[in-house]
């Protein structure tokens, strides 16, 4: 068990890229003449939207699933979670033919409910509070042995996501930058340890919406702001910070910026438009920041984490009609 | 000049492959879990919607551009088109530095226009009528002398598009069948040339809407049926087949189906859901064939060609309000 103090080491990151490899993708990155012409730098399109599950949170789960030993793997595994780490939770357990626990609010969307189903996790219902889903976390654990695996506040999460940086940086070894997204911290840490302990040079930079500014708060401040009533389309990025993820932000990352919502909804619509890619609101955050030129980026070579691909396509944020 | 009685040959083909090396990608192939799991069979998404200009037409386009002498391109290119072979043009005319002189009907959409401006090709507007834009190209190269590089029947163009399943077979040699939109034909009759020569045993597929369903009557029959009033949302497929296309498509397809539209709206949805990438109504089409089962597809191995990504994100076909 790790206590609160132990930070996240490159070994930690490197045993997760040997345990997932062949269990998630090496995912793509995409350039683009015309992206690069309007920016006026050179960017580089990690594309975890094209990762297993939709999103790198398939990294972390499937790192934490299995990192476990045999005897604690049969106890299964739980979260609580509406979003895509609980379908990377419930897929990795399912790799692993063990049960994963998903707790969800009665009220979210059916979508993200099927896809936890399609993986074969096992879904329980709570209030949607925060009180409740820790209580039924708390009972869930209590009554099968389970192992909590945390969405973002648990190094083999955030070592899992880490290794995002690593296949970035062995593609393109002479990036400037790397732009990604914060909520909760667990891909903004790894990234960081990775990226800085392979290149040092390199500046690392979180982007969120201003609208959920808890982690450029937290960041400025030296200590964690929760995010009490976030504004934001991308619902990814509501969460606060962890105190593991925290340790790892302040210790490695550059800056983080934030950008208004009309840049996430315009930058989001251009990256369908112009790499034929879905991307959801949270993924477009780390481009905004680069089209509403929310930092300096001129002639440089700069890494683009699109985190994610999953949305709901029914409506679309530029259409008012729907 | 090629007469209408030389066909397409597998040399041309070779030539086209080592001619557009590093100006056109070699696309990536898609796998998906999912959507194999759907079908019962093992699907191979060849990605042309990631080509440049969003479409598999800068293959041929560009080949046919430099496939020309120095004199002949002092004098530029031209074509009518107002779809996706337009940008094609423009962009390969602009790689060599020569004009494309591109005739557009007056109602084109902005969004075509703007893509021809972009790289720099040169637009004449006419009467939205075939005549009219018949009269108008042939008005402007008997002005300039530039060569017309018409959008499908024409075998360098078909050369180019083949040099897709030539990629394809690289990738997986052990495909059975590949399935390809089918709308003037330059597409299919490359492909099908291409796949024939390199694997004989391999079955090639045109799949086309049920509402523009002239080249499936035109394969039954014998000789081609022209297009009269296309009721389809693949825009890209309302064209009728060359005499070029027709004949290699004769020889060398083994059928042609056809899909409704339903089957077509739904098929983009998923791909899109699924795979995380755009693809255009005309490019669903040969997955659509898949989905509504029809044609024999279970245990076998089978390319599916997205032949582009390009439409106006200002509506969804399946958004009724929009």
């Amino acid at each position: 068990m790790s206590s609160t103090t132990e930070g996240l080491t490159w070994d930690r990151i490197q045993e997760a890229r040997t345990r997932i490899k062949g269990k998630v993708h090496r995912t793509p990155v995409m350039t683009s003449e015309t992206l690069d012409s309007l920016a006026g730098a050179h960017l580089y399109f990690k594309c975890e939207n094209l990762q297993k599950v939709g999103a790198f949170k398939a990294r972390g789960a499937t790192n934490a699933v299995f990192a476990l030993s045999d005897a604690e793997a049969s106890k299964g595994v739980a979260t609580h979670s509406s979003g895509n780490h609980a379908a990377a939770l419930a897929r990795a357990a399912k790799l692993r033919g063990i049960t994963a626990h998903i707790v969800m609010p009665t009220n979210a969307p059916k979508a993200k409910q099927a896809s936890v189903s399609r993986y074969g996790g096992r879904i329980i219902f709570c209030e949607p509070t925060q009180e409740a889903r820790e209580s039924t976390v708390a009972r869930v654990i209590a009554e099968t042995g389970a192992t909590l695996v945390h969405p973002y506040n648990d190094l083999n999460v955030m070592a899992g996501q880490g290794t995002t940086a690593v296949e970035l940086l062995e593609d393109y070894p002479d990036l400037d930058m790397i732009l990604c997204p914060v909520g909760g911290g667990g891909q903004l840490s790894g990234i960081a340890v990775a990226a800085k302990t392979l290149k040092p040079t390199i500046r690392v930079i979180g982007v969120e919406p201003a609208g959920a500014d808890d982690a450029s708060r937290s960041f400025r401040s030296g200590h964690i702001v929760p995010m009490l009533n976030p504004k934001t389309i991308a619902d990814g990025l509501r969460t606060s910070l962890g105190d593991k993820t925290f340790a790892e932000i302040r210790r490695h990352v550059d800056d983080i910026v934030t950008v208004p919502e009309e840049a996430i909804i315009s930058s989001m619509r251009k990256i369908w438009e112009v790499l034929k890619i879905i991307v959801e609101p949270s993924g477009a955050v780390p481009y905004a920041a680069v089209a509403a030129e929310k930092l300096p980026v001129k002639g440089q070579k700069i890494g683009i984490v699109l985190s994610g691909g999953n949305l709901d396509l029914d409506s679309y944020p530029w259409i008012s009609a729907s």
